[in-house]
């Protein structure tokens, strides 16, 4: 059982804990730190907390506590690992885990010298599709991977802090983008080293210093491509969707909007249809069960299964500093204009990786390009010459 | 915490099993009974049963057990109850409670006799998506509602005793018409009574006695209309789907064939796909998370958090009697070809309901009957004139 | 080259001159007659016919018109059409073709006995979505029909006449009914009889006379079924899909509200969106092309290819009337409660049909059920045995 | 009407004659001009030409033609048009105009030299679902348009000289490119400037000298974003998928395989599905009219009925060349790794354009960055001091 203290009361701390308290769970929030008493005293109230405090140490230290699990600022991670190491505290961490691949890389070490727990909270690498995903992309049915995008868009966050980029440390690159980092990296293989990025990015729409639309292209080792879109101006809900290529085979992955629950309403009775929907009458697309459909389940098990069998989860704090190394280059390239290098010193995958080259036999003389039937009824080979390199067509009867 | 046996280490035990041992749930299957000791020996083995008998009795007594979980064929429901109401243990029962109402009815006074828990597993109506959707309903979202109509149709159950009329008590109407009833039932409002049934069902595929394929029409009291789609000879999967008509809104839900995951794979890899998949190559629809998209885990969570507090689940024996209420007028009418009345010697519900009149005043001399844009610009009313009754147009400029 | 007299300047009217004029025709509307003088200009002045006149012998007679389309109220096609037939023009009429089968049957038999062209435009049997679902029912990619279900909701006609019971002839039964009634038939075959017909109707919400709801179901003579939902009381838009299980395949279609375009607007600029939409802001869902996915376009294109070779086209008079002699029997029903005998004076299809039996033979001794991978990886047969009738099920390694 | 010269017999001739010669033409194909004898032979017996040859100056010069179809190989395109501008003819070229900007330009000055028509096969600019998203996006309904993405990937295309770049000019880039490039120029404002390109491009799969995948962003004066994402490397059928986001409005088009068609068949009689599809058993998705669907109908009419009228189609050589422009800085910039400006000699656009801001006013003193229903219920602004520049959170009541 994990007894959790919770730093953060805000919007996404109260979705973790209706997560942890989810269904017939054994674990439990115990204790509550936020900023504003206000904030903490609310909490406790609603999730039973029998400890809250304004003052984060007390927290983390408290005895009744096995597990932290930080909900605040993205300017307020790298001081509350700081004290889960102090005090020996498991600790698992919300996305992005730093502002800079610095600050995630300085955390990591925290955690691993201090011999803790550390486990990276990126949900959407727990959502019950990516999960099946993943199962079938290891399973060899797409093939080898050749594309991996994802996609992450809104009108835009809750609170105010988001959008104050001396907190936040950036904009919604560094907000939606983390995500789809990850999403395409586990695609394409954690092993495999990403190299360069390109990135463009912008402030279309907001009043923010911050970038409110990014776009990226990440390149890995092996030559596939990771891509992500994210915005804060997007109109129409959030926006979530996941596309996978490979040799083998395609993915399409709807997390959001269209889930297989849709509903016209004419307004009456309307309440709160989903998070981030910007709308309660007309056409609605709520999904079932946020809560699960979103990640958290999956990934709270994960993160105390494996605290508990004492192995890393399948999200660590590692796989957080190489997301925010991504980031890093990103911002840099959409500000040079250039591919710009991934800067990684630490790397525990593989290196020195290729293309692989996949040239089909068809014959002794011939590689297959393609076989199709047309709409006028051939069956139809496009062939290369292995002498020539000549490209022919040619008909089966 | 329960300590559940589970009675029957089939399918559906199996499906059952996973959900109880699911995330990170306090509750634990300790016990198995199975007709076949190779069947109980495989389900202790996988799910760590501390007991296991094929003496059922003896499963049921077992002083570890605190709940008992029917997973058995229909005809071995009613025994098992018999068993809970004598050692006075907790029972939950999956569909159908029974293979008749009578049978349903005996079981359900067992139940308030013995002064145990007694639940009803309709997971169906324990999806995530059916609850948001009551969720709207009740709140009004939808108006008053007119029809809803539940369909679950697949190429035929895994276990050979459903294809056995004996055991199975009928066809694919009483193994998939339960489900579509009881939805039906709760979006129309449990507390308005069924009253009579129109239904067609023929043998139209397989080489068997009871029906493949079956369309009902439920009356009840008050207007609204409930219908089920019910058959064993589909072909591309499980279809599975809800629709609901209200004077002010509409739903469609779609559980499993269309639920925003979509995979190609030319077939290198693949593997199990999902419950009654029909193919692994071309175009795959997974879902997710089968257990909680098929409503498992809410409907646990539910049936024992009531069980815990002393209150009845949303899914009683009450309402399993009701719902074999319902079918055994359509297999009658399907005989007679005859609207027949629902049967229910008890009903706890509402009486003497009558079709609510829905009259939109336009002004004092007319009722709105419609109004809208033309594609030719016009914005358009009908109206009927009150004095007369005579209908007519009018445009607004 | 065809030129028209278009009877009726109405909705359909001007949506079927729409077409008539579409893309590069090289058919006219040439002559337009309506009650109202006012609408005859307005329609001859849009369309840029020579000849207008209140007068429908007039316009019928007009010595430059070779073809006649009647878009007028139900109440009126019988007269027109018996006009055709005196002046020996040419005819297609707009669905139903009657209001009941005595007065169908009437002017399919003036048609013959003039020896005149008799198209009956049932635009829906002729959307490019349906002809395709045709050529693969026919090429037999579903095996054998079971089951064609067809639904046609949304919240009401656009002219008064629809809601006039005595102009109409009947409520949404007789208004969409008609169109789904003949798009089951063409799946099951149209040489195959209608025998009886169940439906249910109800006045559930509009002030008016006749039915804004109904379902009913139609038993052919070689077992199949054909279903369909209709109602003007649907709130969302316009609802046309169509389903068809065979057993060797599976067909869905939806013809309007889920066509792979979708828009979110907040509002601004928003105009006409579609037939029979709701709304203008939100999630709206317009089709591409109305005439064309409608069918229009590709009715006309077989009327007057067909006349112009002098053989009847897909859509004739005859069929009108048999689908007018369905919706009789499904008025009957709705009013007696029973199962209600198509009454066919006139048939000109196969008869003594029964069903067909589809018995697999698995070996010398057993039938197979049903083969399929289970989720805990079994590749399971369920078998009858042939001697004895038992049920039994067999793993393949 | 217009008597057409199609140049070039196969896989795009064909199709553009099926447009050309649908429905109630009043259009024809008088003669074929095919580099192959047998290939012109069958096309004239398959559309009825009354002229073939294998001389195009011939076929160009006939006097029977007064509009010239160019369906011929990328590097056939320019010699095909002198000869039209020789000769006079009115011209349609299909897509790309060029291999290059230069090609494509000077094309142009040869039309407009001559005087004669010339019109840009662009087909899926004219698609129905195209032209209704343009008229939503004239009308406002997404206000001011951020970014516009095309997608169109597929398993490679159907003729040998495709696949050589010495005939096409390129891959996949300039094949499917050109059409993603018009797209999004159409949504962002043909009078907006391109400015600058940054492109990724690899061969990753097929054994060719060109790219078979590739995905650039197109920077445009006003701060919009148009995107294209294509291969030949994508296994599915075929993707064609475009997205646009506005301040106001989000529109996504699905013009291939999702649109309301899906047939599940175990494979009996399955036949030539769609253009592009990779099997015919299990789910699949066919159009329900790919000439009309693809854009050819609206497009053909669109040219014949501007060259008739003596007005400009609405896709031109000059927007041709500008498409060629564009990707000439795509190839540039997949070899330098730079965004490379967009070299357009000729330009009749806007320019000067600066991204317009969007602050929404609040009250006095704040900016509105956002207003939002949480998921506990509060009805939250985010807002920015005028003054400081500061976020806050405030609560409406």
């Amino acid at each position: 059982m994990q007894r959790i203290a919770m730093l953060g009361g805000g919007f996404i701390g109260r979705f973790y804990a209706d997560s942890l308290h989810g269904q017939r769970s054994r674990d439990k929030v115990v204790a509550i730190y936020a900023r504003r008493e206000e904030t903490a005293k609310k909490f406790a109230d609603d999730y039973g907390c029998s400890f809250l405090s304004t003052n984060m140490e007390e927290v983390i230290a408290h005895p009744d506590v096995n597990m932290v699990c930080i909900a605040l600022p993205n300017n307020l991670h790298a001081a509350a690992v700081e004290l889960c190491a102090k005090h020996k505290k498991n600790v698992v961490c919300t996305k992005p885990l730093g502002r800079t691949a610095d600050e995630a890389l300085r955390m990591m070490q925290l955690v691993e010298e201090a011999g803790i727990f550390g486990g990276y909270l990126e949900d959407l690498c727990y959502t019950p599709k990516f999960l099946k995903a993943m199962d079938s992309v290891r399973n060899g049915a797409l093939g080898r991977i050749l594309w991996a995008k994802s996609r992450e868009t809104h009108p835009g966050p809750h609170s105010n802090w988001f959008w104050d980029k001396e907190q936040a440390g950036g904009g919604c690159m560094l907000d939606l983008g983390c995500h789809c980092v990850e999403i395409a990296r586990n695609f394409i293989g954690k092993d495999v080293k990403p190299v360069e990025v390109m990135c463009w990015a912008a402030t279309q729409v907001k009043p923010i210093e911050a970038e409110d639309h990014a776009i990226a292209l990440v390149k890995y080792e092996n030559g596939a491509i990771g891509q992500f879109e994210v915005s804060w101006t997007f109109r129409g809900g959030m926006d979530l969707r996941d596309e996978v290529m490979g040799t083998e085979g395609t993915i399409w992955i709807n997390s959001f909007l269209r889930t297989g629950f849709e509903m016209f309403t004419t307004g009456k009775g309307a309440d709160y249809v989903a998070e981030k929907a910007e709308s309660n009458t007309g056409w609605l697309f709520p999904v079932g069960d946020e809560v699960n459909d979103l990640g958290y389940n999956h990934m709270f098990t994960d993160m105390f299964v494996s605290a508990e069998e004492g192995r890393p989860p399948a999200e660590t704090f590692y796989d957080g500093y190489i997301v925010n190394a991504i980031l890093d280059a990103a911002y840099k390239s959409a500000s040079t204009k250039q591919w710009e290098p991934v800067q990684l010193p630490v790397w525990r995958g593989r290196e020195g990786l290729t293309q692989e080259t996949t040239l089909t036999e068809y014959d002794a003389d011939h590689y297959l390009i393609k076989q199709e039937m047309t709409h006028d009824g051939r069956n139809k080979l496009i062939l290369k010459e292995k002498a020539t390199g000549k490209i022919i067509e040619r008909d089966l009867a």
